[in-house]
């Protein structure tokens, strides 16, 4: 099976490399917007060709991933669509579902069908072809959310390629997905951007930075990611984002409201029950 | 020099333990309101003995560090004060500095000047001796925070048996340290609490908390911190910690703003100025 991948960012070719080496892709062909990075994934023996052209991309592998930033999905589907070969299948990696899955169903049409949607839950504040792992997938949660269209040949196809790369699959609605996604990634994410823009902004930010401790460091890792993906992430998903912001700032409140009226009580309750929950139930 | 422990915690623990490694201090007598965690210190060779007794140590001892929760620093200080040797030095490593160094100005009188503000800038999400390590306070950060009363000598003393440690010593005013580490370390630690807590209240939380990826287990690491250190903290740092709650919660509606007018100007110009300060400025 001959791989074609649109985008070398981290996840796609970190993909790409694990497939490949799994040996459930026998070739790589790979596109980037910026033709260095295609070049370089040749040059590191992840990729065995790179083009320029994604048409001749699409027309010529036999599964084609598009791993490109969320918002670029769109004219990435319309631009490769008519060039697809009527047996080729197609998937993305974007973190999230809604939007592009709609993209998909318009830019596909009756090839529609022939796309999944798979989302791997891994990468982090690094990001670019020098960030790639053969093993970041070894483990992680891979997001499969067929539509009633999806053909189950296809699905299969795709999940078990993902498989392949040491991934476990999780199915979910394409709904589910975004809720929960916009709960326990997107609204982290912009949390963490926010302590560090506010710290950012002060007159005395040097000082603040240069004493803060393990606590900062590790609350404020993913404020180091893409501003990129994360802005389309908020703009296509924001619908979750905010109601999730909301629900957020209700629980700030109703902390705030405990410390100004010195109820210790009900901060060692919240604490309590929220500590009890991060070691018990995260892993 | 034999040093007299009061809270056989991680950071009480561990500090005894480098200074004892370091051969800055003698010998060790260690108390704990649970005598067992204080048993425990001599059984591991931490502790040279153990007393049930705060006064027997603090009569007997060259140096007494008091390493118990922030507002339970009064009542052992008010304890120990009648029995301290005239000779006898003492401090604390409490993460509040206004309300312990009160306390303490309080409790000691005349022999205030014969007690230093300490706070080491170490520990994490796990308490408790059985969590203590030697070289916690490697490359440390040790804040100093004296008074106009405290004796320079006495203040040099606890600085170079910190500095036996591995530490560093930043000194600043008890004003300034209460600001700053309620802005990059309270602060943080009141945010992370309610992003879990939030999750934990849901229907579906198991679900929410099986699909996190890196970003969440960082962002909520410290929220399995003691529930019981950190209510004390919010009590006893409250005016610092409100005024940086209302910063951050403006900033939030800042970012929420521009998520809801699709904004993409305005999203990318916050996330850009975060990921660039959190990358270059944050070790």
């Amino acid at each position: 099976m001959r791989l074609g991948l649109i985008g070398c960012g981290l996840i796609g070719v970190s993909a790409a490399w694990a497939m490949k080496k799994a040996g459930s892709v026998d070739s790589v062909l790979a596109y980037n917007r910026h033709a260095q990075s295609a070049k370089r994934m040749v040059e590191l023996g992840i990729a065995d060709a790179s083009t320029e052209d994604m048409c001749a991309l699409a027309s010529t592998c036999d599964a084609v991933m598009v791993a490109v930033p969320v918002r670029v999905m769109p004219s990435v589907f319309q631009t490769i669509a008519p060039a697809l070969d009527p047996k080729t299948i197609v998937t993305d990696v974007g973190s999230v579902r809604g939007f592009v899955v709609e993209a998909a169903r318009k830019a596909f049409g009756p090839a529609f069908p022939r796309y999944a949607a798979l989302h791997p839950i891994a990468g982090g504040e690094k990001s670019g072809i020098d960030a790639a792992r053969v093993d970041l997938f070894e483990g992680a949660n891979v997001i499969s959310t067929p539509t009633p269209e999806t053909d189950p040949k296809v699905l299969a196809r795709w999940e078990s390629l993902w498989v392949s790369t040491g991934a476990r699959i999780r199915r979910m609605s394409v709904e589910e997905h975004d809720a929960v996604f916009g709960c326990v990634s997107h609204l982290p994410h912009v949390l963490s951007y926010a302590l560090v823009d506010m710290v950012a902004e002060r007159e005395n930010a040097k000082t603040h930075f240069n004493l803060v401790g393990g606590g900062f460091r590790d609350f404020t890792r993913i404020a180091a990611s893409s501003p990129e993906m994360w802005r389309d992430i908020c703009l296509t998903n924001a619908e979750a984002i905010l109601r999730e912001l909301d629900d957020y700032t209700s629980k700030v409140s109703q902390l705030r409201d405990a410390i100004e009226r010195h109820d210790a009580k009900a901060l060692e309750a919240i604490f309590t029950r929220a500590a009890h929950a991060r070691r018990s139930e995260v892993r």
